[in-house]
């Protein structure tokens, strides 16, 4: 697109901020945002009138306006992509930049509609040896090899999916455990202790010597840590020994899923996975389960509990989220992905006098860091990071980073991990922002890229900031066009184990009683991505969520899930104002929304470990629970290995999109029930958010009917 | 099929046994095995007349008509299978098969040919996440994520290929290193060191203390291969400090690609290819040129040589290869796979008068354990599993093994590793042979599977021979049919670098100065698989090698390519004739053939040892050398990676068929280009095998003149 499209649309933008809000408003009752003629306009013409589809009223109008919408049922094909865009801040920012003709998330998910293969999306499709590529059918029933559906199958479950994301948990934990040994072996590195007592607690339970100065605890927490990732797979996992339940882990050693090392573990599967090897597709499957073990205590919980050392342990807040926390002068620092580790240091930068000086001296009134997706959720959390005058508050989603660099006042765009996706670098040319990764095990195509250095945080975080600086200065050289929806969700963050037990007096008991007397049915943990598919983009997860609550069941949220609580208003304690009876009742007492929101996807470590800790209040297995997880717009790898751990832990999945599985009736039926009778749990899939609701409700009453409750 | 089936096809064989050899093959000289009508026969028919394609001739007669036959290029779709089939056995046993109405491997490509998707074959395809399955086309020039051709492309490679194949090749060398620990540890086990003096060598390279005692030390090689296998991604690899080339270090060094623990590395890569993660196509392909790295030093050369301590080194000797070794009366054990260290346990047991007595008693005229695929190739070669009585020589490559079972008279059979065909179970139930896989990284439906305990190989061997006299017991109950086609090749097998060097009188001078005199024009190593495709089937690799003993250049085989040599005659000396002058006359004085089989696959390990003491004797870096890579009919992951070994080590390597890698000409030209300019290797895609032999003749000349040679 043209310098001259931008800037038309920005103008556009601009006379809908100078518009009478509540005409606006008034004229979006009536219009309604899903009018498919006005979608259809928006793809047919760019003269479109855009004064039409002006900006979002208040957030009170906006929350309103997505109760309405998820009524009607309509998120379908037909009026996509504004049927399912619930973001406010994304809906008027996806108009501008398809307005322009840019490539974006939502018009490329369209253009793919005609050509999606349905041999892809049923797992029957192989492109592993020069033979192939093979395809399963009546009439070819077997790859080349000799392969059947179901090996074929289950094989590309484990090598596309399992693998991968297990891969990059457990190799995000072993980053956490490189910073906490250079936070004890370099103090001047700018990282910090901040929980030392949960280093003493987790180290003692290691096995580690507890009294050692704290420094030196960090460093040789670090190295067990470290040592039990790299060990061979066939020994058995320390870590899953210290942190698993017990009888977890007596089932485990049972059915063979007792991992040993985690890299050596996905070597082993990916090993398995070469063609003419392992055809047995059960064994794919349990060996999944197995990766499932070690994505969770050599990935999730550990680096949970490593980042909270480094970070401090959450704690309960009102905090604010979406685009219009963006300042048109201040410098915008953008940090995004899923390791906050140098994110948060230079927050701790950016938060001294020196920095905000800085920033004034390159005319603005300051600079601010804003977290984006996952790493935002945890950087929102984390009592450390609270009340720093450098942070800026929470973005949004994954599906909303295009949209967010067309505001044109995102002056760095810096992140560490997964969730960026590849146009930032069309984006950023276009709009100005400088981009920077801070590991290179993420390269974009002509970006920046830091070492990873723990013990050079500091300095790195210098080099970031001052980028962003020299950014904020060209985009004003250039009197560049912005505009920032103005829109802004106040929520309440910062839930954990330890920050729900210290809001319940000390103890998972008045949680426990809520749930015995039946005011509280059961939990569900709504976590993972959001996708671009026709009935998600944010509003399936909004509408079972919706639902759950009305059902008296609590609500966990973890991932880009916490964004869509966090924009239709589900995080604020308003929210209980939409609950069944009994939940209201208790989340009026706590003052709480009915939602609470770990914060990112990596977060599941935190949930399991709640569960763990009221499986143990109740003196029963974790798969006795009345809890359910869901993933009702799950995208990608981790969340496939997270859903894994799950089964792992006996646990009930939801899961939407439909997985590609569904060429083998093997291994759907060992997924969705024989699992179950080994004293794992199950995947679901379901796209119909009703019967989803239906689902989470009847599972949770039959967990309370077995654990004796009404 | 039914039981009458498979009678017929076995009563039409013993037809053709029974029948007039020379008339037969004086009918077949008329006739031609290419007939494309009687292809179409035995398509469109079961009532065939088998006399017609009867049984092959004598060798001399095979390996007349193969030669004759790779005049005629006609390796097409028309006539095939039959006119890429050149082993004389499997020639016999596809009609068997194919007749009898049951699934083979060359039949399931013909099924497979109407639906190859254009898109997957390159590289077009993504299937990572759930907002997929995407194709990059000129509508749609983008995945759903923003994903454009060259980001799709590379990753594929790595996730699908590249990744796979490194980990298959480090956890062999990991299994063989545990191996060799419990042979220090547990004598019992029926382990031996054969060849101590290595053990030192490579101790003393790796700064361990070689002057222990050969037990204890052991077990300390052992674990400083095992620790640098599990060691992280960014602790520079040991073993590859230890035994890789100085140059290439430095070069490695400088580019980023010297890599860590092999393990924490295919993790790393795996990581990476998370969907939103990396998108920097060169980024991608670089890192698969450091797992190449990891691939060799933690994989190929070490896995080789610690084998070789443990089963004896190299020893050039004449044996046997194809089916025609099968006996009716005998106890048949195939072993198949890539990690003989099970099997020659059980050759040790097998060779014992006490095993030999049991197997007469129960009916047999002895007990032999016949090697098949890799796992045989390396069997062949080492001088301790040299004239064993219970050792019976070499079946084929891995696309006979549903023929081989065919026959009848496999009693069973045993397999480790990979390229075991998904179909087995199915052929070992319908001819009445046991299997048993060695290891639990390999499971077949419904298949005993061994765990693998080194310290109790003796015992589990002992296991895996009661079941073979188990089976033929029954199959001598049952009186069931069978037929052994009655081709055995002659040939010289057992070269490596210590067995040359030693036919040398003791170093490679007297190579060198062939090579520099020009009797020797250089050398080609032809390694790799053998796939089903049209123009392959093994017929492209003999075409290829023909073509490059004419032109005097010698060839290293290894893998399948080294059955295809020695089912055509290429490594029985007499192949002297059929070379160019030069080479001539260097094998006639040395009486070896024109081709020297270095055995499996794995060991490429090998010949990239054989190139480095060359590079050393000429006192240059490894890419000066006049060497070209060919893996002509590259079937899976390993070659992949094995491939990106040489690019590493800066060759030339020729590849067919053509990897799905077209559908981005920044990945092609990268990877046929760029790698090359920056000191590394380059990949060519060639199908057609005159033009191939054109590119090695060429760059082995280049090489030539840059080394100041006529």
């Amino acid at each position: 697109m043209s310098d001259k499209d931008v800037e038309k649309s920005y103008e556009r933008s601009a006379e809908r901020m100078r518009g009478d809000n509540k005409t606006f408003a008034a004229d979006l009752t009536a219009k309604d945002y899903n009018d498919p003629s006005l979608h259809e306009d928006i793809h047919n013409s760019v003269s479109v009138d855009y004064d039409k589809i002006d900006k979002m009223p208040d957030m009170e109008e906006v929350h309103r306006w997505q109760r309405e919408h998820i009524q009607k049922d309509d998120q379908s094909k037909e009026g996509y992509p504004l049927n399912v865009i619930i973001d406010p801040a994304m809906r008027e920012m996806y108009q501008v930049v398809h307005d322009a003709g840019m490539t974006n998330v939502f018009d490329r998910f369209s253009q793919q509609q005609p050509t999606q293969c349905k041999f892809c999306i049923e797992g029957l499709s192989c492109q592993l040896c020069a033979n192939g590529p093979c395809r399963i059918s009546s009439k070819a029933p077997r790859g080349v090899c000799g392969v059947d559906a179901h090996t074929m199958v289950s094989r590309n479950f484990v090598y596309r999916h399992v693998t991968i994301g297990t891969s990059a948990n457990i190799f995000h934990c072993h980053q956490a455990a490189r910073t906490l040994k250079a936070a004890g072996e370099h103090p001047e590195s700018g990282l910090k202790i901040r929980d030392p007592e949960k280093l003493k607690k987790y180290a003692d339970m290691a096995g580690l010597n507890a009294n050692k100065p704290i420094n030196a605890l960090a460093v040789d927490f670090a190295d067990w840590v470290m040592n039990d990732i790299h060990a061979p797979y066939h020994i058995e996992s320390k870590t899953v020994e210290a942190f698993a339940p017990t009888k977890r882990k007596e089932l485990w050693r049972q059915l063979g899923l007792f991992p040993g090392g985690g890299y050596s573990e996905v070597a082993y599967a990916q090993t398995r996975c070469m063609t003419n090897f392992t055809s047995d597709p059960v064994e794919f499957l349990l060996n999944s389960v197995r990766l499932g073990v070690a994505n969770e205590y050599q990935g999730l919980f550990l680096l949970d509990i490593i980042q909270e050392i480094l970070m401090g342990t959450q704690e309960i807040a009102m905090k604010q989220q979406n685009m219009g926390l963006l300042k048109e002068n201040m410098i915008n620092v953008i940090t995004n992905g899923h390791m906050p580790l140098l994110a948060h240091v230079a927050i701790d930068l950016a938060s001294t006098d020196e920095w905000q000086q800085k920033a004034k001296a390159a005319g603005a009134d300051g600079i601010q860091i804003l977290g984006h997706v996952c790493e935002g959720q945890q950087l929102i959390n984390y009592e450390g990071m609270h009340n720093r005058k450098g942070y800026g508050g929470q973005e949004g989603e994954w599906l909303s980073q295009e949209y967010l660099l067309a505001t044109g006042v995102v002056d760095l765009f810096m992140f560490d991990y997964n969730c960026t996706v590849p146009t930032m670098p069309l984006f950023a040319k276009r709009f100005g922002t400088k981009l920077l990764s801070t590991h290179p095990v993420i390269k974009l195509q002509g970006t920046d890229t830091l070492d990873f250095v723990p013990e050079k945080m500091n300095e790195q975080a210098v080099k970031a900031l001052d980028m962003a600086i020299e950014a904020f200065k060209q985009r004003k050289s250039e009197n560049r066009k912005t505009y920032i929806p103005p829109h802004v969700s106040d929520c309440m963050v910062g839930f954990s184990t330890e920050s729900v037990k210290k809001a319940l007096g000390g103890s998972f008991k008045p949680l426990i009683e809520q749930i015995a007397n039946g005011n509280i049915r059961g939990i569900a943990t709504i976590v993972g991505c959001t996708t671009a598919r026709y009935g998600q983009g944010g509003s399936n997860i909004f509408r079972i969520t919706k639902g759950l609550i009305e059902n008296n069941i609590l609500v966990l949220s973890g991932g880009c899930t916490s964004s869509v609580m966090e924009y239709t208003g589900l995080t604020n304690p308003k929210a209980a104002e939409e609950c069944g009876e009994g939940l209201k009742a208790v989340c009026k007492k706590l003052g709480i929304p009915p939602v609470l929101t770990y914060g990112a996807c990596v977060d599941i470590g935190k949930m399991t470990h709640t569960a763990k800790e009221l499986a143990d209040a109740l003196d029963v297995d974790t798969n006795k629970l009345p809890l359910v997880i869901g993933a009702p717009e799950y995208l990608e790898q981790k969340a496939v290995a997270d859903a894994c751990t799950a089964v792992a832990l006996g646990w009930l999945v939801h899961v939407a999109p439909v997985p590609s599985i569904t060429g083998s009736d093997v291994v759907v039926k060992t997924l969705t029930e024989t699992t179950e009778t080994l004293g794992l749990g199950k995947v679901v899939v379901e796209m119909d958010a009703e019967k989803t609701i239906r689902i989470y409700v009847d599972h949770i009453e039959k967990k309370r009917k077995e654990l004796g409750l009404n």
